[in-house]
């Protein structure tokens, strides 16, 4: 019995149990002062009514004989196969059903995905990074290499020619730093993958946080990528589907590699190793598209806009270089006065009593940077950035 | 690039699609019969009452912000943890919570635990077979060995200790043949499994189908699985969730291979490629394990179980040797007059209008044999059985 050495190559991450670790000493030693959160990376407010409507008629549904449903396909129910491909059509991409897979989140998929490629190819991955693209590539012994996500760049690195890599991973808008992606910046990296034969994986996870309307919220607004290109996207952020666990994936069929359909392969993984997602779950999910429930979540979405662009314009009058925060929930900062990521985490905590999560703790290039989310409520998150203001004015 | 090249050795299963196409020609040709199915591999009962009301109620809560969950725990919530291990304690199982990781369903994990393993081991797979347990391992490369299940060993196969393996792979009560081992043949196999330092996947996914006492229901029954065993389980047959989608695994802090521990690697593996099952899931779940859940699924199950009886008496009555029935939804039977499964079945279809499933579908060994499944309806189930006990007088 040989076990998958690759897992001892892991390295645990202590960040969030540190963060944890550090406020709990401090509100120990300081009892009544209240510590403010600009460090969730969860959704906080609840389910749109429309969809947790249909959430709890459909869980009932399956307590009565003449509704109840038993095995759904693996690739997701038609009727919310085709509110994702209505979606889509209102970005201007066309897709096929087949082209759509219903999944119980990104993360899930972006784990499982790795299923199609052999061990043996090199992957890029951006350097800040969400740590879950490494390591699920680590897990399985691929080399991996990075792209540097820098100030220079804006924290969106374009593709180098010289390195040479199958597998890419974009997430734009992007997690931790916020920026975001434009049309040609894509197309140059649509064009460098299909140049290289490699695919992208494309974490469109907070594409609805975008509002500039010339900014792109899928790789398939950008011409080629149907060749070179899989696109993973969640309801976790747009419809605060964190508990609920459900998200979609595209896999064209125009995305042949080795003579095989990426496409078929999926399809083939899923069928084998997945058995489709609750049948409420996806009722729910219908429910985020239509006409009601897209508005109620939008709602959702702008209170969560409207705590960035205040978090952004605090920055702003501080003149704290930063991205992020327009068209994404997150905002990078730099640390004021040349601190190390948590030696800012320390003096935020003990000026402002704010808590946030160190950019360090995200890869080399996050050090001297520091990441706040604007999942909060109103209320806090004016209190958090006032106090952030007078301590750092 | 390259692709995974294993993909390229799967055989694509034209079983259930071919006995579709049949069925149909049949019926086409002559409408005015009307076809009864004994091949269904899924429940037809609903949710019981307790527990879709479980659901309901989860469901709405997710659009309340006074009780709205984002991220759950990727092992699963405490409170149906809890549960579980309740349910092993009135099997005489003490587990601690760190063991039981709440899933999607015993699909995923089965595939998803093949993870924790190099491809370069051996795989050891009765046969006949549920078809993942090879197909997920020919996606690896591993090596695949097979136990003979034959009429001879009542289809429970024995280990041989020429045998050499790392991974074995039990399923009692067995799909498809219904057959059920006892404790002192599992612990042969437990015997086995540590001489050789392999780890069994236990899959228990009809345990709720036992009615003898003295049969095991889970793996953890007998001395030394601890050691060796990992348990996956599912209440899509203990409790119709099988569009629900929820289930159990089990993974002993015992569990030590090369120095790890697989409880560790499949606590990392979930936290990096998985976010726990969605909350109101856990709460429909919960509700199974309540004394008001754990008697309404019991009865749905009696009415399966009543059918299966009736199956096993009128297959006695003709004196055709089959397995299961007694304490599982399956029943196995030999094909009559030693025709192949597929004659088999083309005879039935014809002469009794009964849709069942080739043996030959699940493996070499399955061929001159025939399932028969007891989740339809008692009316259909009644009817069906007297239409073969006529067509076979």
């Amino acid at each position: 019995m040989k076990i998958n050495q690759h897992y001892k190559t892991l390295e645990t991450s202590y960040l969030f149990s540190q963060i944890r670790a550090r406020r709990e000493a401090y509100e120990a030693a300081h009892p009544c002062q209240k510590v403010l959160s600009l460090g969730i990376g969860d959704v906080t407010l609840p389910l749109a009514a429309p969809v947790a409507e249909a959430f709890a008629k459909a869980a009932a549904e399956m307590g009565q004989a003449s509704s109840f449903r038993g095995y759904g396909p693996e690739q997701g129910y038609g009727f919310l196969q085709e509110k994702i491909q209505g979606y889509y059509k209102s970005l201007d991409v066309e897709l096929p059903l087949e082209a759509i897979f219903v999944s119980d989140g990104a993360k899930s998929d972006l784990g499982n995905l790795l299923d199609l490629f052999d061990s043996d190819n090199t992957v890029l991955i951006p350097d800040p990074v969400y740590p879950v693209y490494r390591d699920t590539n680590q897990m399985a012994g691929r080399r991996i290499l990075y792209a540097a996500a820098t100030p220079e760049n804006g924290f969106l690195p374009l593709p180098d020619p010289r390195q040479k890599a199958d597998i890419l991973y974009l997430c734009s808008p992007n997690n931790p730093t916020g920026a975001v992606y434009r049309r040609e910046q894509l197309q140059q990296w649509v064009d460098y993958a299909r140049a290289q034969g490699a695919v992208i994986l494309f974490d469109a996870a907070y594409e609805a946080f975008i509002q500039d309307p010339a900014l792109p919220h899928s790789i398939y607004q950008i011409p080629g990528a149907r060749e070179c290109a899989i696109e993973v996207c969640s309801l976790s952020k747009t419809a605060g589907f964190t508990g609920v666990r459900c998200g979609y994936t595209v896999v064209p069929s125009e995305l042949i590699r080795d003579g095989l359909s990426l496409q078929a392969m999926w399809l083939r993984r899923q069928s084998t190793k997945f058995n489709g997602v609750s049948y409420p779950v996806q009722r729910a999910a219908e429910a985020v598209f239509t006409p009601e429930g897209m508005a109620a979540c939008r709602q959702a979405v702008r209170q969560y806009q409207a705590n960035a662009l205040r978090m952004h314009q605090v920055l702003e009058s501080l003149d704290i270089w930063h991205t992020g925060g327009i068209n994404s929930p997150y905002l990078w900062m730099r640390c004021p006065g040349g601190q190390s990521s948590w030696e800012f985490f320390q003096f935020l905590l003990e000026r402002a009593q704010v808590v946030g999560t160190p950019g360090s703790g995200f890869g080399q290039n996050g050090e001297g940077f520091f990441r706040l989310t604007a999942f909060g409520s109103p209320e806090d998150t004016a209190e958090a950035m006032e106090r952030i203001r007078q301590a750092l004015a």
